[in-house]
């Protein structure tokens, strides 16, 4: 929220003088005390001063961010995911790396008849070469993480929900699962990432 | 920012009665146009509503953001990085790849009389190791970027700052350099990620 310059003034004062009465801050701003009323109330209720009874205000800087969670728990998945890029479990590693650079990305998502089957990260793949295989001879289906094992979200999923699974499970990004009734379940429609969540916050910041 | 049940209420109303006036709003509500005013200012001011002169109240639902904006442009890198892998430039490509997975980290930075020279992220690891080459005898030197071409922050800046070069260079993460007048500059003391900025993200929403 934007403050005005005497809420300003109040909190510099607050700042220097805490704990300060609002009859202290009252005759030093030469206003009288219902004339602070509205900007006190803004600033305890935005969590910038705290007021405690028959002491004063001290400075608390403790802004509540409820509405950054109301916003995260209220945009959905479906709403800033990005594309997913999908091979088959037949395709080989060596061409799994070669798409993983000209889409860069950081993970592939295998499909098989058009449902989510499993997952390929860059850790993967330098895993299988690293070990000096024939890249050409190894299918994804080999290297992949396979399902049931997939963190996945859905388009219908909040981005809060979303990137507390990225968190909690230590990944870069989610595959997003259309499971609708007329879908046949586990159909890949897009992924979100650590790169979506913090283009999110740089947004917001921007306030576009 | 937590809404009294009286500013839930007027924004009922405003929803229900767009455009309402102070006066419509406190005559539904038995309060006076005074009770009302600082409740229409925390709500216009925190972009829920909007004053229309003559009209009178609109909802708007546009949250302003900047007290997010604030907060990550008043935290420090410092405050919020985390360990930053470090190897030397002669070390083998094979030592590389088992430091960043038994560190599970995505990139290592390289130090020269510890000073900042390069860095190898997982992309450079990967783009070597399927080449097919002998990875214990290429030096990281020969496939790291290398200065002055990696983007850094130092832990003075802010972490807006930061996640905006993260993003505007497509990078995950950031060497942080101690650049203080007593260190020799470009000592990297630590890294911020994506992870760490989508970790802010989650800890925000939870108050923590």
């Amino acid at each position: 929220m934007r403050l005005t310059s005497r809420q300003e003034q109040i909190i510099e004062l607050v700042k220097e003088n805490q704990p300060i009465t609002s009859e202290q801050i009252a005759s030093k701003l030469k206003v009288t005390r219902a004339t602070l009323r509205p900007d006190l109330a803004i600033l305890t209720m935005s969590g910038i001063l705290d007021a405690k009874p028959k002491v004063g205000y001290i400075y608390a800087n403790k802004p509540s961010y409820s509405m950054l969670y109301d916003y995260l728990n209220e945009t959905k998945v479906e709403k800033v995911m990005t594309k997913a890029i999908l091979l088959n479990e037949d395709e080989w590693v060596y061409d799994g790396i070669v798409t993983l650079f000209l889409n860069d990305t950081g993970t592939l998502y295998v499909e098989n008849d058009g449902k989510l089957v499993g997952a390929v990260s860059r850790k993967d793949f330098l895993k299988t070469a690293m070990g000096g295989s024939d890249l050409h001879k190894i299918p994804l289906g080999i290297i992949m993480t396979r399902m049931p094992n997939i963190v996945y979200t859905t388009k219908e999923q909040s981005v809060y929900e979303a990137a507390k699974k990225i968190i909690e499970h230590e990944i870069d990004s989610l595959p997003v699962i259309d499971n609708s009734s007329d879908s046949d379940g586990f159909r890949v429609i897009g992924k979100i990432s650590k790169t979506n969540i913090t283009k999110i916050l740089i947004d917001l910041c921007e306030k576009k």
